[in-house]
């Protein structure tokens, strides 16, 4: 079973070292989450997550999620675990203290959201999506209603889940079927079919809270006939207790390659009494708050199973000797394998990825506080423009790099990481659902260049290049080699983004075949943005802790030596256009 | 379930057209192979593997081997599709007529080894390495162990492995520690424990011949004390036939993430009889032999399994309507996503790669048969040359694409690609193995820039490079826009290969830590002379068939335009050397 060690020191660097945002920093609500309480906060949830819930990644893969006499059981383990876990208020966490939440921003949530993927994925998620249903509730949802449900999915009694695909439609949600009837005391009755339910039946929680999105009898068909609803699994009474059934059943639970542990179901809605949430047929757009967090923490799933993955393959690396290194010292026997300058390459490889990621993560939830809750209008408009813009590139490039880090990590076990027993093909295999859900790779590339770009309120990747510009020639001394280099490539970026805008006039296809190459080319860019931060801090603060310093330092090197030159050619591959894709007989 | 349909169509093209090597075509002993005769083969072929052998896959994957009271079972409908197999002779395709073989040359069965990869890689693996065993005995062993044991191999009736790896010895057979001690009569007793044995025990065949590395109780230690012993299952009585059962237990099989139908077996040696085949001590070298031509098949695997997951890719994209294209004409509803730009993006980038895997392998199965049977002892020393070169190359770029392809695959096909149902996350797993074994990829790139590029028959990679120049600079025609393209990467190749030679005489980390890089240029531009070949018949012959050569000519133009790039971003990552990697400390 692989080891985890929650990176703390790490997590508090950043929290200590990079909060440069003047914006964040003027939030009064945060005055108070100081550094002290910070670290609490995480060698607490290092504990959780380390000794509980760790163990419960190898559990629910080798017991999956079961369906017995239409009631969803978790893996062995879970109910128990999930139990001390709410106790603990770990649902909490995030959420607003009028509801019983902790009110912690996400520059410190979002620690917990990446330990809690590295111990385990298929648990994680019973309790994610509870998040997202208390947010879109909380933004979308009259007083009464929040009033209602919030505070026991705050404490974790109750979960949520997202009912937005259906047999028929994924990505398009305009084809959706599912029908919702009003009554006359204003209720509405549900009727359809939803697949890929994450969360959508288990025994871990004494109620449900679905979100579902139907088309209302009398709403236009596409996308602008959609309403929100919830739909709790028990009705609940007036007095918040848990009253009688509601029309919901589960027909069934998929076999997955993996996050086995976690409820995968087909829900089917037959009359089930909902309530509306937000504005008839403006569902989507209340639905995608919810989504739009969502994908930034499916993002960090990638990041915390790619920080598992590189510290069990250090650990192998430090154990397994095998073969001789160019300048092996040994007469007999072998070398330690972290001797071989291939390995410590991958090694490096994924060290620098993640770091770097962790890194422009945090920049990323600054960002997003701010433009929750800045006074200032254009602060807050600026802020959230940057967060629309990154989540695609957050969610897609991260979750590829854990594909491939969790590819090296098997590659680095030999033929041990092929075999169960060790548990990093697991890795790869929970791993491999994050590029698919909530939106595949593609669609938040396609999403990226045609919404997030330009937009109607301007053009947003260029304020965002302006920035990190002007931030990287701010820099002085030693960061200065590092911020040249990456000016090269934001040249190349601003020509990539100049052939993107041209393009998008005249040749859309184009745009689409590039759309891929250009999240990435983004994506790599902006890892080392977010690297040039911890340059500055490496390079100022270097005589208070040589070793940290260098360790990020060289860390760095590597990134911009080996990794960001990616970010090149994804240009030259995409601007060859796609008359020649798109008059291809397939035949 | 995936659906297969055998290649033949695009076989055939490559037998008919690129049978360009003068060389090749001067074998007298392969005048009979016709193109009637190996179509006559192919389709033949294309039966058992999509009817009989296709269903085995799925039966595997849902019913792994089992060890059960010392015993390996097979999956369902193993044994009876192996022996309708043998019963039509497929196993003896490549084998001398000698032995009971049909003889064909690496031209017409490395086709069969793509089919076999592509409807069932677990059910392979029990005929696959009785080849490499056969290959092995025939090369080394004398003519009474030779006509004792290959009859019955060619005819299936017994099968082979290869018993490598130990415990703390997988890359590093230097380390192995199994022993064995010199009777008076002349044979052996081994014993010793082998892991991840591939077919190591199992219920199809009435023996099992082992290939066994092992040190002679009077060998020094280190690789230069290996010697390689026959070990079979059961005694071989004096008549040939099966007599009492030798000292080999199965201690457990793995418990694999894929290719769950093969038995992968913990082998304990006790007392084993066993023969010397070969030079004592000069085992490794004789082992070799098999493992190279293996190494070339596992190459051929990734394709293979590239092939079935594009083919599935590409009927569902054909089928599945989801989302407007940019230039929609449905006034109501979805289109089908194979209008969508990016996936006809990423089925092209699979079609590009798997057409020109396909060719490249063809003219290396001419050149391995020149380098078997040329009578001219330098062309067939350069062919074996090229040979040398290419394998690491096959092995490791094939697979690790094949894993580029089959992930891409289960992104066309969203949510339903991670579910068990539609069987493409097993191509995935199946997939997932073949860059770990017969060698990690890691260790097919040291072997590559450390002893094929350069070694004791001279500079081969300059004239590999030589070769591939002239070729191209001898085309005319429309050919050239695309031979000129690829001259510069040549270029770049050039200076890639200086730098790798100027570093392995000063600083050979730098060397180790690029060799993966060096590696995948290599591989990318071998695959783009594959095209060129291709390209320069569909320019010729144009006019006898416009549909398949234009349908040529645009697929090589996006593996020009949009993967090719690929080869400068290695070069670019590698040239910064390691001092930094190297230097680095791990805490």
């Amino acid at each position: 079973m692989p080891t985890y060690t929650a990176p703390v020191k790490d997590m508090m660097f950043l929290f200590e070292k990079l909060r440069d945002n003047k914006n964040y920093n003027e939030l009064e609500k945060y005055n108070e989450v100081t550094p002290d309480l910070v670290k609490d906060i995480l060698e607490e949830a290092a504990k959780i997550n380390q000794n509980l819930i760790l163990p419960l990644a190898k559990a629910g893969d080798e017991n999956p999620a079961v369906l017995e006499n239409g009631i969803v059981r978790t893996p062995p383990g879970y109910k128990e675990a999930y139990q001390k876990y709410i106790e603990d208020g770990w649902t909490s966490l995030s959420c607003d203290p009028k509801y019983g939440g902790q009110g912690m921003p996400k520059t410190v949530s979002a620690f917990f959201d990446e330990m809690l993927s590295s111990a385990s994925l298929s648990f994680k998620l019973y309790s994610e999506l509870s998040i997202g249903a208390y947010n879109c509730i909380n933004h979308h949802a009259s007083n009464e209603i929040k009033d209602k449900y919030l505070p026991k999915i705050v404490e974790g009694k109750w979960s949520g889940t997202m009912c937005l695909t259906e047999p028929v439609c994924g990505t398009d949600l305009g084809l959706l079927k599912t029908k919702a009837i009003k009554q006359s005391d204003d209720t509405y009755k549900i009727s359809g079919q939803k697949i890929f339910i994450t969360s959508g039946d288990h025994d871990l929680t004494e109620n449900i809270i679905h979100l579902v999105l139907a088309r209302s009898a009398d709403s236009p068909s596409g996308t602008k006939g959609i309403s929100l609803f919830l739909v709790p699994k028990y009705i609940v009474n007036e007095d918040g207790s848990v009253g009688p059934r509601n029309g919901i059943s589960t027909g069934s639970i998929e076999s997955k390659m993996g996050i086995k542990g976690s409820a995968t179901c087909v829900l089917n809605f037959d009359d089930a009494t909902g309530y509306m949430i937000g504005t008839k047929d403006k569902g989507l757009s209340a639905m995608f708050t919810m989504m739009n967090l969502e994908r930034i923490v499916v993002g960090i799933q990638g990041l915390g199973i790619s920080e598992i993955a590189y510290q069990n393959s250090l650990a192998y690396a430090k154990e397994r000797k095998q073969g001789k290194t160019n300048n092996s010292k040994s007469s007999n026997g072998a070398d330690f394998i972290i001797e071989h300058a291939d390995i410590r390459r991958t090694l490096l490889n994924m060290k620098s990825i993640i770091e770097g990621e962790r890194a422009l993560c945090f920049w990323l939830s600054q960002q997003t506080e701010v433009s929750l809750y800045h006074p200032d209008e254009k602060i807050k408009h600026d802020a959230s423009d940057y967060v629309s813009l990154m989540t695609p590139v957050v969610k897609s490039l991260f979750t590829d790099l854990a594909m491939e880090i969790t590819s090296d990590a098997m590659q680095i076990h030999g033929g041990y990481g092929y075999t169960k027993d060790q548990g990093i093909e697991q890795l790869y295999r929970d791993n491999r659902i994050t590029p698919i859900y909530e939106g595949t790779n593609s669609v938040q590339a396609a999403d990226l260049v045609f919404r997030k770009l330009f937009n109607k309120n301007g053009d947003i990747i260029n304020k965002f290049l302006d920035m990190v510009k002007s931030e990287c020639e701010s820099k002085n001394g030693k960061v200065k080699t590092f911020s040249k280099e990456l000016n090269y490539y934001l040249d190349i970026l601003s020509k990539f983004t100049g052939w993107i805008g041209d393009k998008n006039k005249i040749e859309k296809d184009d745009v689409s075949a590039a759309a891929n190459d250009y999240l990435k080319s983004l994506g790599y860019i902006s890892i080392a943005y977010a690297w040039i931060k911890i340059l500055d801090v490496s390079f100022n603060d270097f005589n208070t802790n040589e070793e940290f310093y260098s360790d990020k330092i060289n860390t760095a090197k590597f990134y911009f030596d080996k990794v960001l030159p990616r970010a090149e050619y994804h240009y030259k591959s995409a601007i060859s256009g796609s008359s020649n894709i798109m008059n291809f007989k397939f035949n």
